[in-house]
């Protein structure tokens, strides 16, 4: 029998045919590698550059490793794959493009800032649930230094860094998306609408994050008519330590306490007393790089049976912000399950 | 009796439920209105700021303008739209995120370069078709001043134009798509894959985009078992003049005549005796503001029944460029019928 997506209350759709994460690949840079999940990533490199040239190329290769990776671990190959969604913070989402050209696989180019990760699997989940498309990937990545260099200062310059900052995470990661099996599947999702409540400071993004994480996190709790307690976690993808604040604040200024199932990728990913990375990860790899990895092994070993896991983006760009725009912020929810 | 989509052959998706253009709106600037498709849109305005302190602004005013044209046309409000597909050329796409940040509709950033018209109908057709989503809308823009001062010079430099340069145009388009009525409707969509033969000239982006238009055409051909004389007209989004002649070519050498069949938005769009647009126009307001005027107002007066249509993109970025890289090319087609 085959069942239709449906859409529940006003913002999430249900997803009928247990769209599955058939297989999943990861790769970090060596400051991740050295975090506390150091040992749950696939694949990392002691350099920034994984043989490549620039800081650029880097981030392409990151994606291709993290696809490949998954492509390798569910034993199929770039011809089983019907469609690829894939986003990164790089200008004209160069990340994306030149690091899966050589696949030959139906390309939709997304951008979605640090939500991407949760924005390509809700896309890719929609559509393979639909019959539309047999097997998806969905892959997001991000890379310190070729951030750095975009939104702020080159790395040369040696520029001191505001404690409410966040420290972009190099890494990569992919998840293969294929109807009903035994895998954990994506029962529903919830996409984001913009929020913007105006906050300008482009070096305090978990703020800016914030209310768009409480928007889409009140939708899906509300459509569902479930609560926090309903789940085993609830992930936020790099709201950092000021944002992870701001979320628990508008949460309870409505009566809804997250914080007995909260995490947040960007606190979890490095060892804040040991690595300087200030408010903590953030970055499309961040979200990416843990969800199909960490995430993923814990679905495996039961730990996790039904989970909320919501990447976190800014739509800022740095002439938005030289021409005194705030920060709009969106994030994208699935709800995975086994 | 509901009917899912499917696949045909190895890369098209047919649509069962006839996801249609219930609404659309157009916008663009002075030169396109002075150019020979000018009495066909919507709005436009002398000024190429649109009342608003930077072109990027203005970007974003054009995107805003476009949708609640649409939606003012379908007699429809922003809470009856579910999801908005959105996409433009600018870093980070804020033409878009500023453009539709107040709206409050769910929001899905796409990066297709000048392909993200038909990237945003295809990704809107197929979640409508699926019953994911009631109604949504497919939006996208570009500004040539906004695009030349990102991608080439500022204006003020005055910068000699090579012979293959194209003129990015300053508009956009909105569809919004609802399932079954007596509207033209999205019957098949073929997602493109990244196409890159190595022309690295980041002034001929028409031969960069030719091989991604061609690849895309022929997988819809193949996997249909259509031919060109098949479809009253094959618009594709902005392959110029340089960009046209190569596609005939490679379409030729495969035994494909579409000569007879083929028009390019790119050189409809404007004058190219009296306007000084070299190989003709492009970006991605290119392909929108022309399927979201001209091409409905055919599918009206009953002279389009059955037709192809392919945005086509480069998905370079100054960067990749500086760095020595080819320009990939994608394509995305839609069928559209009435």
């Amino acid at each position: 029998m085959i069942f239709l997506a449906k859409r529940l209350g006003k913002r999430t759709i249900i997803l009928e045919n247990r769209p599955s994460i058939i297989g999943y690949g990861s790769v970090v840079g060596k400051m991740e590698r050295e975090g506390p999940l150091g040992d749950e990533f696939d694949a990392f490199d002691e350099d920034s550059r994984f043989g490549e040239e620039s800081f650029e190329k880097a981030e392409s290769r990151l994606q291709k490793i993290a696809v490949e990776t998954a492509l390798r671990k569910a034993k199929l190959n770039e011809n089983d794959i019907d469609c690829i969604f894939a986003g990164d913070l790089l200008n004209q989402c160069i990340g994306s493009s030149f690091g899966l050209r050589n696949m030959k696989i139906p390309f939709v180019g997304l951008y979605g800032a640090c939500s991407t990760m949760t924005l390509s699997l809700s896309m890719a989940s929609i559509m393979v649930d639909s019959g539309a498309l047999k097997r998806a990937v969905a892959v997001t990545s991000s890379h310190f230094c070729s951030a750095e260099r975009q939104y702020r200062f080159p790395l040369e310059y040696g520029s001191v860094r505001t404690p409410t900052a966040q420290w972009t995470v190099t890494g990569s990661g992919a998840a293969i998306i294929e109807n009903g099996n035994d895998k954990p599947y994506i029962n529903a999702v919830t996409i984001g609408t913009i929020e913007d409540l105006g906050v300008t400071d482009a070096n305090n993004m978990g703020a800016a994050m914030a209310p768009s994480a409480y928007s889409t996190l009140k939708a899906y709790l509300e459509d569902t008519k479930t609560m926090p307690e309903d789940y085993d976690i609830i992930y936020t993808g790099d709201l950092g330590e000021v944002g992870t604040d701001l979320l628990y604040k508008l949460c309870e200024e409505d009566g809804i306490d997250i914080r007995c199932r909260h995490s947040d990728c960007g606190l979890i990913i490095y060892d804040r007393d040991a690595q300087d990375v200030h408010a903590g990860g953030s970055g499309c790899g961040c979200s990416a790089s843990i969800l199909n990895s960490f995430v993923m092994h814990r679905f495996e070993d039961k730990s996790f049976k039904n989970i909320l896991f919501m990447s976190t983006g800014a739509l800022l760009s740095p002439t938005s912000t030289m021409q005194g725009e705030s920060i709009p912020g969106i994030s994208h929810l699935v709800n995975i399950r086994i």
